[in-house]
């Protein structure tokens, strides 16, 4: 398992509720592939949202991301945290 | 207060140690300011580092890494999150 961010662009005007709602389809599906996303930010003005996973590779996140209906627009490996 | 996501790009081959460092070297200079660095993640692969900050506004964040000699180069604020 390691830590993955990913980001989203376009999301200009998230509210709360659709962040919410987005996490909640992510933890619906993610356990088929091993992943769990474990937080998330937005900021709405600019469309960019950040989600914190941990997960068994890339492409595992960006396949539960895809099948909640939001692929991510990048995703980077964070094997360095403090 | 609000949460804010910088990012700094062009930090291949960033070690732990060095992302220790940089976090401390924040930590130390942040109060003058009214900022708390909470945490950050690194990628060495792609150079680009995450930080998350409680913070007055945007403007402080930077003044915070410019101190600690390393400006971000995009900084969001984030007030949603899950």
């Amino acid at each position: 398992m390691a830590t993955f961010m990913d980001v989203h662009h376009g999301m200009n005007g998230i509210t709360a509720d659709q962040l919410a709602a987005a996490h909640q389809a992510d933890l619906a599906v993610e356990s088929a592939e091993g992943v769990h996303f474990k937080q998330a930010w937005a900021d709405p003005d600019s469309g960019t949202v950040y989600c914190l996973s941990e997960a068994p590779s890339k492409e595992a996140v960006q396949r539960v991301h895809e099948r909640a209906g939001h692929a991510a627009d990048e995703i980077h490996a964070v094997p360095l945290s403090v």
